[in-house]
């Protein structure tokens, strides 16, 4: 089963938030068309669209106000991994070269500063003051989470509670927001945007698990950029902290991250196996099975609709994704 | 006569506001309340809230709400500052270190991005679409401003044109809009608004006109920063534009800018000195004050009221900022 069967329903849906997406991001001056496109055409598993769209169905559903909710929340998320790719020095993302490869990091910067201000020009068009707070509120609460990455870079003593608040920041939040602001964009019922609010939490906090063990576990076809970036570039994710609780290995790992750490050696390789052969990739599955398991219990509430179904399917599938 | 005296009759609202921009950046996380902090303590001529305010004496004058205009419009000036920085590898600014050389360009950038997520906090609690609209749709043509400057370093071809379009949206929109979202907060008649809005983009034209002038002529006391930097990064000023079209000139212009862009001159004093000894800088001054003539010329059509004749002395002031 591919991402993209479940999302087999809303095709034409889906394609016409494409369209917007495109046309948001045209500007008069060719550079900012091109980094723009360029970055539409690598395209993304649109995990935003799709939440906001299926949570769109609990109140009165309706295309037109929804694309005012998905293509911003979407073109945000863009705009968040232009940014990193400067920070993390990244030569490519979904097999593609980044924008700051592709062109330069002053690009770069301003091409996120646009998409992210283009973004706002559709919500804006929305008359519901309530998404547009808990919109920004949440852009800052990611800004603060990217900060608190770069502080904890080669932290090696931080606590798996500290590796949740900040991936609860950097990607969950704005996942939880796609559930609700869809719910309340059409009128649903404050108790549904509630439970669909922690349904998309609990999927981001899973979906950020799956990532990062992706990083470690997958191929660079897979992927689309090499293995082991994270812990080359200084991120501790869950399986490297929970690898580090690991007697025999604790001290053997240490070391390889600290070699990474002074540029000792050239890449993350050693680090990678270690941290394959411990305990730390099972617990960090079984973690995010947990928040599945949570995510499913806040669908439960929810009326029988077609659509609660679909939100089941696709969290089942993003705690599954292979690696 | 100094700006702060034209400012006096203000005193306590601009202390509020300062007071609100110090609390809505501060965060839980030290790095951000310290980055941002610095910023707030460089200071700045505050002129956009000061519009703000002046421009609110024209509807149903609240502080409170002007407060949520004001405390957004300074703040998102202050996020683009950062990333400027970074651009430009400015090491100083305002005669303080900037946050890209204090801590870094990844700071730098997270800092922008947060102080900018945070001014949209403040301003989404008014209740007032169009507001959103405006500041949105002006922030998109900052972004392209921005990155019309960098596309146009070193391009000693563009046209004065060219130039003025670029300094619109880098600087003279978001003025412009100061003066016109201070009116349409406090429910001044559209009529006003627009008038106001007219006044603020010629003041923000003028504006820039100087700065660029001062960056030519000023002090490195003076302007906090070292004159000539806008040529050595290769920021093709007004000043500049007419220099290049004097004959006599022309050519040896041409050939120290080269010398700049090749880095085969340290520094711009020379192509400095050239421009300072061309009609360049008269020339842009009369374009300045025939912005400042416009821009009185917008507030004929305003009531007779005390804020009247403050923007007005304020609009005088800018285009005699000593150099």
């Amino acid at each position: 089963m591919k991402l993209m069967q479940l999302y087999a329903t809303m095709k034409s849906e889906l394609q016409a938030i494409e369209d917007q997406m495109a046309q948001t991001v045209t500007s008069d001056l060719p550079i900012l068309s091109e980094t723009s496109q360029h970055l539409l055409k690598a395209g993304g598993k649109r995990i935003r669209p799709v939440f906001v769209l299926l949570s769109g169905k609990f109140g009165s559903y309706s295309l037109e106000t929804l694309k005012r909710v998905a293509v911003p929340l979407e073109l945000i998320h863009m705009a968040t991994l232009v940014h990193d790719d400067v920070i993390d020095d990244a030569e490519t993302r979904r097999g593609q070269l980044t924008v700051k490869t592709k062109w330069d990091n002053r690009i770069a910067m301003y091409t996120g500063d646009y998409i992210y201000a283009k973004a706002l020009t559709v919500i804006t068009e929305l008359d519901k003051p309530r998404i547009h707070q808990i919109l920004s509120g949440s852009i800052v609460q990611m800004c603060i989470g990217e900060m608190e990455q770069i502080r904890d870079f080669f932290n090696v003593d931080q606590s798996v509670r500290n590796y949740l608040r900040r991936i609860r920041r950097k990607t969950a939040l704005l996942i939880a927001i796609s559930c609700q602001l869809g719910a309340m964009a059409t009128n649903a019922p404050v108790k549904l945007s509630n439970a669909l609010y922690k349904f998309g939490y609990n999927v981001g906090m899973a979906f950020q698990i799956t990532d990062d063990l992706l990083d470690l576990c997958g191929t660079e076809k897979a992927i689309g950029k090499p293995p082991g970036s994270d812990l080359r570039q200084g991120n501790i994710t869950l399986p490297v902290l929970y690898a580090l609780q690991e007697d025999g290995l604790k001290d053997r790992l240490l070391n390889e991250i600290a070699l990474i750490k002074e540029e000792e050696v050239a890449n993350s390789t050693a680090a990678v196996k270690l941290v394959r052969s411990s305990v730390g990739i099972k617990t960090a599955e079984k973690l995010a099975d947990r928040y599945i398991v949570k995510a499913l219990k806040a669908l439960e509430s929810l009326p029988d609709i077609p659509a609660k179904r679909n939100l089941a399917d696709i969290a089942r599938f993003v705690a599954k994704r292979s690696y």
